[in-house]
């Protein structure tokens, strides 16, 4: 429990109404209650806020919510942000190795870097300043792991990939498998060695269970700042753009080059190959299969872009009816009209 | 090997035939051999079984099967999973603590549980009477694991996670990763912590390798007698009703609540943000993007109900040749006519 | 650093130019420095050799390479994979069990094979010579795994489940999890017990976080020198012929049987309880619910032969075009004419 005016206080921004309010936790605006913190970002949303039995808000200036206690904030949703872990703390991980787990030859461990038990480090091992190498997770030999990582249970790190800083993994994720490129010969798959690798830039956030596969001869590149989802498959050789986004289930092949701000909607697939440009977007259940250009949203199965895919699919869906008319026109003569175009 | 006699005494049934017939094993009927026990359910079944070599056979009662040992049975392959432990039994996991496993402090783990070496229990966990937690388990602080739940290695429960009783989870699932919510800033996705749970239900099994997102401020929930697949993501927030059905790689996006017998088929999706009622249905690869109706089967992308995208496909496929008649009959200066629209 | 004279006698192969020239590394042609080695497969990308800083190719015979220090090989890229580990050595690992294993009773685990810190194993246990089990794997009671095998870090292998020889299996990936088998009796989902097992064949390699699941009561196979990618599904009693490939998220559902060469593009899926003969493929994002002909292609939801599925994209799109033009031509009279049918 603490006060709104304490929690003002402590993100150094004004308030008004009863300073005195308790808050004991924050909450989305749909399910708080009287005793949570939540935030209003626009006029659409006070009236629901108004209604709401919640008493403490962060909003922007201007918006009027009489009766509710509010901090005023330039980017509500920023402090609550900011205020969560306040409301939630999280007990601090006790910095060091713990007996239970296996450290190799030659590795260089930050006094302030958690190892739990059963994780798992080869030899030459580096952990940056106060990151969290949970249990289970493996970390091959001369893997480099940056500054305030957290690498949660089970996360596999292949023999020299490396992670920036503040990089965030989450359960199960692989890096640095070997990528699927076998050469064909007499009727077999003869395995293409890899001896590339992962290079995860900082402020990267992955998902768990995914795969990011090491690249065959160079390096697969995740640009800083990208976030994915989970179970996401990125093959061998791959070069994501920085600030991507990449939502739940979807995949790219091999060797393609993604600009900054790609996007990808869940379950999307890329082709391998391709050169991306900056600010490219996926639709969820799509596959894209060229370039495409920057600022576009693509969607389908290949991907057109976005508006010429609605149109398609639209027509689509009319067909059935379209046809049965043409049939009924073609019984006395007609020509298709314009009413068998709708849908 | 036992009689068939012993097992019918076992399950309480009459049986007609060579009671001293032995059996050695549980079958489907396709492959049954004369060693096996296997079941026919219908009248459609019994020609087959006839000219099986298997010799014993559960059926209902009223089902001729001259020359065969017959368990009587008003529901024959409930009749076969309740003595498939009887002819297959496996060895009871020996209760206790494996001493290399990891245990924080203030855990109650039941003294009837298993914890095998490797499993790695945080702070105040909590593992009901005959729960088997296997090797390289990570259960996080506050982590509540009901009675008879069986978590196969190397899955993952974050902190403050509930699993109810019966709950089986297996190889590599994950539940509790923090979803995937940020708020853009300047360029940067900045991270909203996630600070809610995830419950499961009674009687829920989850398959391999499955990824299930904690909630960023409430609870998600997996509703009791609900069975997935393997590969299948749940996002933030979601709620899934009760005895619902997930088969492989399917996904749902966030804050989607599903109703009761709710069924997605392979590798379809779910857009986030939807109320969907009782008893919704969709088919493979497809994507739901609307709430739907209750009792509706739904597939397409997007999905439309399913005789509506029957139809549309059939259209599409036939759209090539109905366009080359289009073609020849715009030479003669004819309208489409009614045989083009066939297929 | 090794010389090109030096790399050709230990592979046996004739060279021409330079002898001396030290090489460090393989890389591929776009990307490859002075320093590397790579190779030129036909005619096509000679002028791209001649062009790039590299000066150590591998080549067939007749391919003019003026300039460079050529080794000469029947097979470019079977030389540059044989050589590639003479370039880029990995340590080998130490045989002989990690005194951090856990090791069952009854278990035979070669001498010359190296299980790592935290490898789980039941009783009953075989481990083949000179094979590897990483940290965090899981092999469960009588579990047989071939010789020259290497199971990367956090696999599990469900009980009774075998191996064969030179199998590769990356990070997280399970073998035997329960199929997704269940019977409805009043409302709820009975599970069917699942007895069966995992065999997979010799030469196979599997992904980083793939799901295999087990036989209800017979066997699910992964034939010989089949490959697969990431996040693979493999649903219970599938029958996988030899030298299969699976691209990455592609899914099999229950009870199929594949042919020799089968080949599933990224996110593929195919249905169940079909028998698919030899060297089928399906395209991309597709999903297979026929059992299709030796040798033919399929492409598309549901698929088709690729050319029809093709056709009929081509005409989904355009409907757009060809609907206004309709409209236009209803308002005066006219039919469709041939140009509205293009794209």
């Amino acid at each position: 429990m603490t006060t709104i005016a304490e929690l003002a206080a402590q993100v150094a921004l004004p308030f008004e109404g009863d300073g005195d309010l308790d808050v004991s936790g924050v909450c989305g605006l749909a399910t708080a209650g009287p005793e949570h913190l939540t935030f209003v970002e626009s006029e659409k949303f006070v009236q629901q806020a108004l209604d709401s039995p919640v008493r403490a808000l962060v909003a922007q200036e201007g918006l009027e919510l009489p009766g509710k206690s509010v901090i005023r904030s330039p980017f509500p949703q920023l402090t609550v942000i900011q205020i969560t872990p306040l409301l939630h703390p999280r007990p601090a991980s006790q910095p060091g190795t713990d007996s239970r787990a296996a450290v190799g030859t030659g590795c260089r461990i930050a006094e302030s870097a958690t190892l739990h038990p059963f994780a798992a480090l080869g030899n030459g091992v580096t952990v940056g300043e106060r990151s969290e190498i949970c249990s289970g997770v493996s970390l091959g030999d001369g893997v480099q792991i940056g500054a305030d990582c957290h690498l949660h249970p089970g996360v596999t790190v292949g023999w020299g990939c490396r992670l920036g800083d503040r990089v965030i993994v989450h359960a199960g994720t692989v890096f640095g498998s070997d990528g699927f490129g076998f050469v064909q010969h007499e009727g077999r798959h003869v395995k293409i060695p890899h001896v590339g690798n992962v290079i995860v830039e900082d402020d990267v956030e992955i998902g768990a269970n995914c795969a990011i596969d090491r690249s065959t001869y160079d390096t697969t590149v995740i640009g800083r700042g990208t976030k994915m989802d989970n179970l996401v498959h990125i093959a061998h050789n791959c070069d994501v753009g920085e600030f991507s986004l990449f939502s739940g289930q979807c995949g790219v092949a091999g060797t393609t080059k993604m600009g900054a701000y790609f996007l990808m909607a869940g379950q999307s697939g890329v082709a391998g190959h391709l050169d991306i440009p900056d600010r490219v977007t996926i639709g969820p259940k799509s596959m894209m299969v060229r370039t495409g250009r920057s600022g576009e949203t693509y969607a389908g199965i290949p991907a057109r872009p976005m508006r010429e895919w609605a149109k398609a699919v639209g027509a689509f869906y009319s067909l059935p009816r379209l046809m049965k008319r043409w049939r009924a026109e073609a019984a006395t003569g007609g020509a298709p009209d314009s009413e068998g175009e709708k849908g």
